[in-house]
């Protein structure tokens, strides 16, 4: 298939590498000309112009957040520029409200809106094993199938409505914060009895927990192993951001996150903006007065 | 070896089947006398007064909670009839300050005092599966290993102070708490957008959180199947309330564990305290006016 | 001095028909006409479009809400309308983020940029006795000070920076919220043993809380009467995401705001947007399943 | 009236001086004799033992919590040692739980209780100027009012049920320091945007919040002055206590009570116990990082 692929960052990159990879003819644009020609040598084609990108048998989109995608698919004129007809396969997190805007402006368009963010980190892009959620037009989804496919693991249908995979996306974060400060709190408490944090967490991580996001991140704050960052924790307050929001336009009251919010931006106060958004779990430790 | 055994419910009566079946001498006290009948066709035999559980070479406890382990340990004097040298594995979820002073009353009699509390519900306990925390003086440990193998599938050590298992304990039940009380804002999340929350847990306990923990509550909590109860919701506010006071003890704050305990004690306001505990993870579509 | 007046609601009316009885040339215009009809019989000017309150000495405007004055101001074209010179008081209540935005396109404009917000309700406004706290150029500040003492009982100066107005007027309701979300847990806690809300704020807001704020809203609680609403829920909850924005754009977490946040969203989702805000104090109550 | 009177702390003393000076014999007992001593010269008479207290018309109770109370008057036998038909006026905060208790010994002893914490500080207590909340049997109560009128300003009567005054106390401080961690979270937020907290607490305690409560503890925290702690942060800690156990016991959930006990045990861990409560007010400055 002809695809136009935008953004490449850590993600995107992977992503379209393993389309390149499975015989597809992949376009990409990016901001910064660096992630460009990491991709030549694969196969890529490069482009000039975001819209040119809507050239395509499908167009994807994987971008950093809402304000760089209403910049490059909107300001910019780049949707604008799409055939009726065409697919847009949009793999980023966004807000729910966006995607409602993103929707209306593809109607206008004429141009089919998949909404595909997925689960994984940069190693998962890049190996394909993703986990992605799917919504839009069943027709639209069963053609992008095959890159679906190339990309991911595994492919999870939610219906017709494109914000619902968003909405699970963005829960999806949330839960994983929940996780991070769960740890964090029963880390501090048990070190308030003398107890390693990781000796707690190795026996939790490998019965009730054994899940790879405790494992993962349970290691982490056993160890205050907050850098280099896979995740930054500014990005986490975002995402954590985007599910108050999302709730408060269904009035979904949500106290957890609400908690996570406010431990989030003392984290930011405090300076640790930077580090893995793990470091939410270190922060019930400092404020208990533990090293 | 000879076992005194005190606490008959549905947790004590499938550890002492194991300690039966693995061709120990198992002598049981229960405050109601149903539960001791149930044991005899495998060969326990049983006690008129707790104090006779203390004529053994290790007596096992393993009663509901602070008050119950107070009354049948120490206002009956059952301790004071103990033999010193005598090892009293202690495996209820009692609170932190109670063990305190339990170490202190068995420092006093010459009882060699283990903590040992376990994780897994009745059927873990039944199936000998249970993963059991320990702590105490080494020796003894060393000694009542035997007896943890055969009601456990693994024994995880946390050195000499008994407290130590306990509030491990403590922070894995408010661990599991807190991943209900996740699963059930997230739901809450994504039916404001029309998703069931049961497809948005299926993808979620399938990948980043594919532990027993969450299949297990996540299940229950999409299927609002509360009834009949395994944990009864008013014993999760009990454990929520034993993290806080041991949290408190050292000065270390848990605010996902202040909420926990106002949605706990909210359900229990609303008549919901005889359900299962994951009905903590119903509160939060309910406050969003779900059904 | 001659005086464009934008937005004519409940507080908005009672302050320029008390400029009008200064002795004030006031040119009003309001979305809707009844408003304008009702204050022409005390001298003031109708308008048709409000582009042409900017041609004044001062401009005064008292919109609902950012969007309100986003629409009526910027979208509309009336600011560019303005003569440079010319002073523009703006007394809504707006995010900080909007008025950072206000004053770089007045900048632009080349208009003196004051904002003014007020403490009070309607009656308040109508017997000319709000609090206005200011922040602007001081110059323009001095040359509307005589406007301002016909509207209010007191200005409050800020500085220089309007924004610093706005905060403080964000920062005061979110107190208010705050004094009845306490109200309302406390009603539920003494009304837990027997005694009537209305005893115990009788005796706190006569003593420790004799303020204006408690005295009226503790009366509200006490009498469970929340309609008719002089300030609903709804704006309410508006205006705790106005402390939350501001706080979370300077890292600044609030607690108290995060739970106001989701009591009133629960509010809404149980259908009580329309209430009074004082209904906030209520859902300590029903939570705590109490009629 | 011949009075005994038991505690003889900062509060104790001027209410047992106001007592000596409306005329009443008092005989007094305290753990330390240099209180007593002070009050020797006023006409005092000291005692031995605090059951000596109980061989007079009224004892008067003003003990520093549920633990000296039972201390001194239930563990050492001084209530045991009452006459039947004695009245004990006991003044101290205590839980509601322990009041249950008291009541039901004072039952057995056949002793009147008449529970009237009070709110006001030490200046207060020396000045005659306490507010007391009373609440016990009315011809008890009658009989000691004479004495009542000399300790406050003022009596509010609440009943016959001991415990509703002192629920109400509870309420009444749980208020408190939410107007504290209100007016520390509007100071964060204003200060984030250049705004001084004392000027904007300025402007809203001569307002909106122009109470006792306000005024007194908005300086301090203007300021920043927590020492010399009039009372103490941990007290302040275990009063919060007192009204989440409270509201646990009636199935009473209190969101913002649950925020301040973590609030301030962070800051009992940050080495603040021994500053006045009102530092409660300074931790959210703390934890935007500002100075």
């Amino acid at each position: 298939m002809r695809i136009g692929f935008i953004g490449l960052g850590g993600m995107g990159s992977g992503m379209a590498a393993n389309l390149l990879k499975a015989g597809h003819e992949v376009r990409v644009w990016n901001r910064s000309r660096e992630a460009v020609e990491r991709l030549l040598a694969q196969g890529a084609v490069p482009l000039d112009e975001p819209h040119q990108a809507f050239a395509a048998d499908v167009t994807i989109s994987m971008l950093a957040d809402d304000v760089a995608t209403r910049a490059v698919l909107l300001d910019s004129g780049a949707l604008a520029a799409a055939q009726p007809g065409a697919i847009h396969l949009s793999m980023a997190t966004l807000s729910a409200a966006f995607v409602g805007e993103l929707v209306e402006h593809h109607r206008q368009a004429g141009v089919d809106y998949i909404a595909a963010p997925v689960f994984g980190r940069t190693d998962m892009a890049a190996a394909g094993k993703l986990n992605i959620v799917v919504a839009g037009p069943p027709a639209a989804i069963a053609k992008v199938q095959p890159l679906l496919d190339a990309m991911g693991q595994k492919t999870w249908p939610l219906g017709e409505e494109p914000v619902r995979a968003n909405v699970v996306k963005i829960a999806g974060n949330f839960m994983l914060a929940s996780a991070i400060e769960a740890m964090g709190e029963a880390s501090a408490l048990v070190q308030g009895y003398g107890v390693e944090a990781g000796d707690m967490l190795e026996i939790l991580t490998n019965t009730l927990f054994a899940a790879p996001a405790y494992k993962g991140y349970g290691a982490m704050i056993a160890e205050r192993r907050f850098e280099p960052a896979a995740f930054k924790l500014t990005l986490g307050l975002k995402d954590v951001g985007l599910a108050l929001s999302a709730g408060q336009a269904r009035n979904v009251p949500l106290p957890f996150a609400s908690v996570l919010r406010d431990n989030l931006l003392e984290a930011v106060a405090q300076g640790e903006g930077d580090l893995d958004w793990a470091a939410l779990g270190g922060r019930a430790m400092k404020r208990a007065g533990q090293a």
